[in-house]
């Protein structure tokens, strides 16, 4: 038999995905040898409290609280912690101690990940992190890679199970957002404190790091315009359903050239109409996916689980062997391309189309005059419908007009928007909702 | 500005694949080479006849038909030609001459993957084949890296766009076979000669592909069981539909262990019932989708176009241009893992659900007799459901029995079946197919 070499893995955290990593590192020893060419041996996993209970029962002996002695020594480090120090720092120490690294932390990389990729190059070491975006999704690796050939020219991802879920909820059920949030919480796919997750943060997180991959172009979190779901009421998911759609918290980046034919990225997070027939609205629940469109491949979707221990291990530990294999074989290992250069948008930028619900006084003209206002705003049009409540008590009308506009930027339709509270006509604007897909 | 080396591409083929893969290599030049460290250098397409006529407007002095003389020159070699030879020799060649290869041929990797696999690691070379799967879908790269720390349990394709049109049709319109066939004909979706697709042949090469990686082990065509759906009937369709599932046919590979602990894998394609709220039963058209389901991962789910020349020409160049950055980079290129080695099932050792209609006597007891019988046979029933038929003018009364079973070896349902026609209650079989993903 011949000798196999042994690879030292150092790991940081162990929380939900550490604590799975810990126990597949351990019970898969002998395949994952026979997979990487090398043994992958799990040499200490440093915490805050080595006696913190666990999910996984794991070897005491592995805890420890030194992860700067940890890592100086692993040929491989998985970074686990989340947030932004000290894992920044312990990332740092491991590539120029010529480690290669795997990590989760899409704060870190939405934050600095610039420094710590142009590290990674200079050191010749890999920095991987595709648990970081939809969980055990393979997305990073399929955009870096199988597509480098084509040109991406749009990214639509859902990529917050929790939020997702809580959509689902209020379109199945009816629930308002409270309701279903609290129900989320209760089944554990919402944290006590969700704001990360419900005003869209974890998701702008992860459109800063798609963008950056689909469109070769480096872009940080202050690219991203970010909007949560906490403000969609029933009644838009039910209006929503009633023509069609269905709201789903959407990542957008995408390609778009201004009329001088100058090129630019828009890189967004908001609460999206999509048509019931479009792949992304059969997500259901806490999954997550990703659409793509590019120029040769066309239309591409992945789908799976976007978080839990065990999916978002298999991630890392794909990440893992990746780069094991790599320094078994020996040579340097990829880097990152970031040849496009491609401005970051402004919000008011972007070209999408709205879906407006209006209160309106029932008289003759008022439809006249709300065309006219959106065209004089260089908005067209594509649906207008008009339905007429009456009170059967009361015998009161009310009319409720619902307007879906095609694609116009941002600026355009704010401001008719703006102008459209301005007619004396109108009661009241009920929703303004951004819709893809059509 | 540093010089930036050259790399000289040689293709081999130029239909509706390989003239779209030579307009990107022209027309994306320095996009490419921005991404890949390397300028790549189409340095001829080597053809049968030089004058024919192309989908595409390409350099006339490119064409060759010495394909021998080109490939002894490149760098990387496209092959797209298709069949066994000449495209294995001239693989071969390239291979020995040090040349990474990306091909899209499934039918050769099926019939002799293992030779070329063997002599691409011997020689430290990529042979890449991401395009031979599911087209313009990323499915094998996140197979074998992706996932390489998890354990796939069974991976479900719908893999050939021609079926899934025709099935799909049918199940839309309720056309018959040979109409459906007729009208994807018409539309450029199927051959003249359709045997190959609708008969499964080319389903079961993507299967041997997807096995092969998906278990670490090298499969060949002849271990897979192939059924076409050239019987699947108009009535079938509408049964199924009736039941609250879609037909589709799908590429199958799943792990499977026997009573003793023993560990196979059973890999087929054949017709199958599908619960309409899986996601594989909202890919419509001739579209494609890898349903994986991973230990750790969880379900995945892969979807986008299965062929057409851009589509594929996607593939070809992501390949393409991973085995450049490797040839830029230098060090040797990721060899293939078979470390598996779990040995190929025959289809009686398969384990799955089966659809049954029968039309049987209508009288007292018959239920009874039918489901003792698959209780003798060891299959046990999950769902039985009869409909009584009247004609209205005659006034004969025809029972109809639509029986699921819970999974069994595929030897005992076939056993039952064979035994419930003997029954003399039956008065016919009317359909037998089998069902996934309930």
């Amino acid at each position: 038999m011949t000798e196999v070499r042994t690879l030292k893995v150092a790991l940081l955290g162990c929380g939900n995905v550490g604590a799975q990593v810990a126990r597949i590192l351990i019970e898969d020893a002998d395949a994952l040898a026979a997979r990487t060419g090398a043994r992958l041996e799990l040499s200490g996993i440093a915490v805050r409290n080595v006696n913190a209970k666990r999910d996984v029962e794991l070897p005491q002996e592995l805890f420890t609280t030194d992860a700067d002695t940890l890592v100086k020594d692993a040929d491989l480090v998985i970074e686990l912690m989340g947030g932004i120090e000290p894992a920044r720092s312990l990332i740092l120490t491991a590539i120029q101690n010529g480690a290669c690294v795997v990590t989760g932390n899409k704060a870190l990389l939405a934050q600095d990940g610039p420094t710590l990729y142009e590290e990674a190059d200079k050191a010749g070491v890999q920095l991987s992190y595709e648990a970081a975006v939809a969980g055990a999704i393979p997305i990073l690796r399929p955009i870096r890679d199988s597509l480098s050939g084509d040109r991406i020219t749009r990214v639509l991802g859902i990529v917050n199970g929790t939020t997702n879920f809580i959509l689902d909820q209020m379109d199945s059920t009816g629930a308002q957002f409270a309701d279903a949030l609290a129900e989320a919480q209760r089944l554990g796919y919402a944290e006590a404190d969700p704001t990360a997750d419900v005003e869209g943060h974890d998701a702008a997180a992860k459109a800063a790091i798609l963008a950056s991959l689909a469109f070769h172009t480096r872009f940080a979190l202050e690219n991203v315009h970010c909007e949560g779901i906490s403000n969609v009421s029933a009644a838009d998911i039910a209006a929503a359903k009633d023509a069609g759609f269905v709201i789903k918290l959407l990542a957008i980046a995408e390609k778009l050239t201004d009329a001088d034919g100058g090129e630019g990225v828009s890189v967004r997070v908001h609460p999206t109409l999509l048509p019931r027939e479009h792949p992304l609205a059969a997500v259901r629940g806490a999954f997550n996916a990703v659409f793509i469109e590019a120029e040769n491949a066309g239309e591409l979707m992945f789908y799976g689980q976007g978080a839990g221990g065990t999916p978002t291990a298999s991630a890392i530990l794909g990440d893992l062997i990746s780069a094991a294999r790599r320094l078994v074989l020996g040579g340097p290992g990829r880097t990152e391309t970031t040849t496009g250069h491609v401005p970051a948008l402004p919000i008011d930028a972007a070209l999408t189309s709205y879906y407006i619900g209006l209160d309106v006084a029932d008289q003759p003209g008022v439809l006249a005059k709300i065309a006219r206002l959106f065209a004089d705003h260089g908005v067209s049009i594509e649906i207008m419908r008009q339905t007429i409540h009456r009170d059967a008590e009361s015998n009161v009308e009310t009319a409720e007009l619902r307007i879906v506009t095609h694609r116009a930027s941002e600026a355009a339709l704010a401001a008719t928007v703006e102008a459209v509270k301005g007619l004396d006509v109108i009661n009241s604007v009920t929703s303004v909702l951004r819709v893809e897909g059509v």
